[in-house]
């Protein structure tokens, strides 16, 4: 009797885009020895999750399996794939994988956090081969806005199996290695894939995507008849993008100045680990000074709005002695993510309001996306010619769309979101266990669980504002003084006209007037009297129920 | 000696888009004759706004100068252009004016704050003309994406000035007048237009606007081909479009069924003001039940997330006994306002996990805009032939986009954003004065003001936790006991491992054994140094400077 199984069980990323974490097993049930594939961050809001630092994967699941755990491997350099490794590698301490590029960032991060550097192996491209338990890993190169993506090929004794990573069918991607069919209809020639998870996250675009390498004629016209400074934004890891801007800066003499510390990271990285060999000479901000603003361009960070980022800087004044004026142009070579519209809009106008002239994406003419469309989707579909197809990297509603597309074509697809564990043995997607997969915060330097209520008591603060009530109560049970009240996001003064305290307070002080003994001898049910009472008095003086914190203090001790 | 002069000031609307509000004035300086033209809102937002109700334009300058307000004009039924009035109007109490549908709904609003409804006066559409002291005002019907838009045309002593409001060429708007060139011609042709004030909203749009009436074929197309329930979503105001949706459902025999309040009071408003004539018969959510699923619509509100609204409370489960399920087609025949892209996400994801079938505008096939685009606002200017242009309705990008436009074609062109009043007296645009143009919020049943502070601590509490911090003094200036720590909003445990608030009261017992009588006998000082205190240790403890509320009892009565 066959008792090993194969599994797969997405943490993140499966149900969202951002934070990506997933689990492939390879055993007897229970007992499967594991792999993770990537170890990404979401960014928190305002909406949902004021005050957070960074937000990943609940891996609880695999904290209590940790002696089983192979391997992590990295598939890109991208924050929602490699930002929560530094955070979480010491709750799991397996050796980690990765392409040259992507293992020089995780040894940044590792660096920042005190770990290890030699836990970040690096690792060839296909066909050289990691062995990992039951499992035998390579990375494919695909073409993607950040240097050496990768696709895995994950082998395993049930079948091949192909975890797509984020890519993109670019024949020309500036730089890393552009889109081969020739590779990818190897791997499935070699062996049969038995299954694809694959990104989603442009399933909505009809059109087939193009290439990195359209933008360098329009770039260089744009820049080229620009007058004044030129500052262009774009993610600090598209060094693709940085190229081709930096080129077109060169065309029209301009010196390059780069602004923020993703930027120069980046790069210098890049420059390391070869993946950028020719990258023009740039300059300090304080060497830009001195330079006349017509043969300057600054590369800097913050496309998506980012508050403490050097564009969002720059558009409220002095950045590192730069500072942009009337007549100077900056382009966002960048698509705006859903969500930081307003941040990204308040940055334009900003800069409108000192006469800068914006350039957008402008429909594409400046801007191309690093995931597969569509029709490349597809292309990648009859390519590999999956078994089973289950998408990823995307929010519900990709994965669904994405799902019906492989099953008009004859793949069984299935939805398989975040903590849905599927056992793919056999010619099906089996539905094995549902796992408890929530969200870890970096709160400040600790992780809290999402539903730790500590989130939830700052929106509620946020939303209702905050009552503290300050009691003292004698030896005897009876109140010493009036109850003190202090107020923080309240409007100071309601309905009637008089100070929302003081009504709250003298509302109190008649509260306790009118209770007896045994409320006063009872903290629960006293503290449960004080907040009604506030509760009751400011809604009707100004219609809002604020949360309330009440402290009683008794002078005996009991 | 002319020492008359024109003035222009507006308090909301330019700079950003919603809260319009608008004024006018003619005579001596200071002592000008004023209108205002409409009292709108705009809607508040976690991250700047938290708990805020509704956020409308500072109208303390115009409160200063009450006995020189003439009159309100309201141009349209938006709530960017009225939503305020029923908040605001005590504080004016001059006579509104507005053509019979916006006349509908602002009386829905008056009796709601029981307010008199013959306040506000029905006026017909030009040549009907509304005399407020030194002006004359017509209401000039505009097609827009709510019945009787309407620009002004405003004549002074000074000269016409057109308001345009919120517009698009529309030759066939389904629902209200369309688009009359030979009207506008005329207002020109009969006295020159010495300034004209633009809505600038679609100015980035480069394409001509496409007409409400384009809709028809493609929405019967796919609702013809629906299976299971349709729904669909639009603005409630947006009468053409409810039409438009409901003659589409009735051409393949489905009854239609309105759920939400919004979308019920528009549809009987536009009745009862008789713009709406031939609406198909609807049916309650209770016969909706007794009706095959292939036979119904439901029109909703929502379509911009709003959490209460009946889309958001379908995509979470049943309304008013209504429910979606696989097989449903949901249909959203709208545009996603920038910054409501999160909560669209997470209603259109839910509506997949229920296997939903997601339509959105597809690019304009089932949703065309209520605005003028680039080539319309220049076929606007052509026509008008304006001395001046001043864009409104629009972020800074959008007027010094729109301001450029006018200059091109040779008019005198000028960004005048909130609180800037210029003099129009002349041929230029003459800087006048600069106003404070703040924002009220409607916080619960309070009107407090942006600057009050108050959104400030909530945002702080949000962002940072509370910590509360008690100390009792007895008599001799002696702690009794040690000090309390409350806290709210933070984790529970940092770095040690050990309680937070157990972390902080060991420091705050520390800090009081090292302090000497004169920091006990200190109330300020006190407080300083216990929260100094707490923030160091929280800073060690979790990464985070907490806000910090002391709260210090003595028991002398001093």
């Amino acid at each position: 009797m066959k008792t090993e199984r194969l599994i797969y069980l997405p943490l993140g990323g499966a149900g969202e885009i951002g934070m990506n974490c997933y689990v492939y097993g390879y055993g007897p049930a229970d007992r499967e020895r594991l792999i993770v594939v990537d170890l990404g961050v979401t960014f928190p809001d305002m909406d949902t999750t004021p005050g957070v630092d960074l937000i990943m994967a609940d891996i609880a699941w695999l904290e209590a399996r940790v002696d089983r755990i192979e391997a992590i491997f990295i598939t890109h350099a991208h924050e929602d794939h490699i930002g929560a490794l530094g955070h979480l590698w010491p709750k799991l301490r397996a050796p980690v994988y990765a392409r040259r590029f992507t293992a020089t960032i995780g040894r940044l991060k590792f660096e920042e956090h005190g770990h290890p550097r030699d836990a970040i192996k690096t690792v060839g491209a296909r066909p050289e081969t990691v062995e990992a338990g039951p499992f035998r890993v390579q990375f494919v190169p695909v073409s993607h806005s950040v240097p050496e993506s990768s696709a895995l090929v994950i082998d395993t004794p049930a079948g091949r199996i192909v975890h797509s990573g984020d890519f993109k069918l670019d024949p020309a991607p500036i730089v890393g290695e552009p889109w081969d069919p020739d590779a990818f209809a190897a791997i499935a020639a070699e062996r049969p894939v038995k299954a694809l998870m694959c990104d989603s996250t442009n399933v909505f675009s009809l059109h087939p995507g193009r290439s990195e390498s359209t933008l360098g004629g329009p770039l260089r016209e744009l820049i080229g008849n620009a007058r004044g400074m030129v500052v262009a934004t774009t993610f600090a890891s598209n060094v693709a993008r940085l190229k081709t801007l930096a080129e077109a800066a060169r065309a029209s003499d301009r010196s390059i100045c780069l602004l923020g510390r993703a930027m120069r990271r980046m790069v210098s990285a890049a420059l390391e680990s070869g993946v950028l060999t020719d990258f023009p000479p740039t300059i300090s901000p304080e060497q830009a000074q001195e330079i006349p603003r017509g043969n300057l361009m600054l590369l800097v960070t913050g496309s998506q709005g980012e508050r403490r980022a050097a564009a969002a800087q720059l558009s409220r004044g002095k950045y590192l002695g730069m500072e942009v004026k009337e007549g100077d142009l900056f382009l966002f070579s960048s698509k705006t993510i859903p969500g930081n519209e307003r941040e990204v809009g308040k940055i334009m106008n900003a800069l409108s309001e000192k006469g800068v002239r914006l350039q957008d994406d402008a429909g594409g003419l400046y801007h191309v996306s690093g995931h597969a469309n569509r029709p490349d989707l597809v292309t990648v579909h009859t390519t590999l010619k999956p078994k089973i197809l289950i998408p990823m990297h995307g929010e519900h509603r990709h994965l669904r769309e994405h799902a019906e597309i492989g099953a008009a074509s004859g793949i069984v697809s299935g939805i398989v979101t975040n903590g849905t564990m599927v056992d793919l043995t056999g010619d099906a997607i089996k539905l094995a266990e549902h796992i408890e997969a929530g969200r870890t915060y970096l709160d400040g330097s600790v992780l809290i669980g999402a539903y730790d209520g500590v989130v939830r008591d700052r929106i509620r603060m946020a939303l209702n504002g905050h009552v503290m009530v300050t009691l003292l109560m004698d030896e005897a049970d009876e109140p010493l003084g009036d109850a003190w009240v202090e107020v923080m996001g309240l409007p100071k003064r309601g309905r009637s006209g008089a100070e929302l305290a003081e009504q709250l307070e003298a509302e109190l002080a008649d509260f306790l007037d009118r209770s007896g003994a045994k409320i006063m001898r009872d903290d629960d049910k006293l503290e449960e009297g004080l907040r009604r009472a506030v509760r009751q008095v400011a809604v009707e003086e100004i219609g809002k129920k604020p949360e309330v914190t009440v402290v009683i203090s008794r002078l005996q001790d009991e």
